[in-house]
């Protein structure tokens, strides 16, 4: 059965957005600052279509992080933000009509709603029987391999309490946002142990890797 | 003029110490497990009186953070807890009759006493008028070498936040204390800028050097 990964970058004080999250500016005040690393690589912008960009240290960490992935999870907010019902709109997220996933992406979400197939392979499917159902569909379309959890912060604490990550890579920024969306938050009675696998420096960013101890 | 150096260990979810810190129990609950990476190293026990030990990737790390200090400044429980006044008692605090620090060491109180004089080159002098003056006593006692925050989080959070601290060595471990102290906290703010000197992967610990920009 594949593993359960997960990726985020975090400030140096432990969030993952800034405070003000909105339609308008879904990562919040300076959370922009958070992913300036990403941006400038080849690695990234291949992905997403642009040219050129650069190779460093974090080149390897991103090819590994995308490697071996056969579905996705994601909450709401990620997928498309705001919190009202679906009704007719076509609104297909934050992501476009070529989202960067080119694979099965399962959405958390309160609102049924059917699924969405985009060019590129990426189909979005709404799931609203919960984390552990949504896994499953996530587990059972990627086929072996294994699934990413995307984020947002709210739906990794629910996954990570509930003892279901198998692997987080954390991307630190030097960064201190002073308030926002904390990623290590609501997790005061489950007891997550953890194991460092490796840390990697790199331009503007160290990668921290850890496994999950059960 | 010396830097203003700190360093400390902190768990992935931002605490620098557990809950319910107390006289019987000063780093709360689950604390020890921060520090469990650096009892074991050669370098720590030297110092602390102790023979044999580990060397690993840790050991420059330390050595490198324990160069260069010619003065010490910690805040009021770090030197030993309790808030009451001095009065008469004979308390010397955590660390005994012959302190690791053997240089001078600035306590911040808001309860006035004499220094205190100790084996192997420790005296404890202790300033009530704030930490801008506890630094101008820290520079001129260190003689042009750099002066070391000692801790806890509250006393460097105010440091940090008045734009004093030149370097940070934060020495992040892979525990989730899920409460506690947390090091960047009231900062709000304040508009701290970090550059990132380095990152050093060792056994149980990553080694984060992160420089203040101002």
């Amino acid at each position: 059965m594949g593993k359960l990964r997960f990726e985020i970058s975090m400030s140096l004080d432990g969030f993952v957005a800034g405070q003000d999250q909105s339609l308008e500016n879904p990562l919040g005040v300076g959370g922009m600052q958070l992913h300036q690393w990403v941006f400038r690589l080849a690695a990234w912008r291949a992905p997403h279509g642009l040219e050129g960009g650069e190779i460093d240290a974090s080149t390897a960490v991103i090819e590994e992080a995308g490697a071996g992935i056969g579905a996705t999870i994601m909450g709401r907010n990620m997928f498309g933000g705001g919190s009202g019902p679906w009704g007719d709109e076509p609104w297909t997220g934050w992501w476009g009509d070529d989202p960067p996933f080119h694979m099965p992406v399962f959405v958390l979400t309160h609102h049924p709603r059917g699924p969405v197939a985009l060019a590129g392979g990426t189909t979005f499917t709404f799931v609203t029987d919960g984390i552990e159902a949504a896994l499953d569909q996530a587990r059972l379309a990627a086929s072996g391999q294994d699934v990413a959890l995307a984020g947002g912060a709210d739906v990794a604490q629910q996954y990570l309490a509930a003892g279901l990550i198998d692997e987080m890579d954390i991307h630190l920024v030097p960064v201190l946002l002073g308030q926002g969306a904390r990623l290590f938050d609501n997790l005061k009675d489950s007891k997550v142990g953890l194991e460092q696998v490796h840390a990697v420096e790199a331009p503007g960013v160290t990668h921290l890797k850890y496994r999950v101890i059960r």
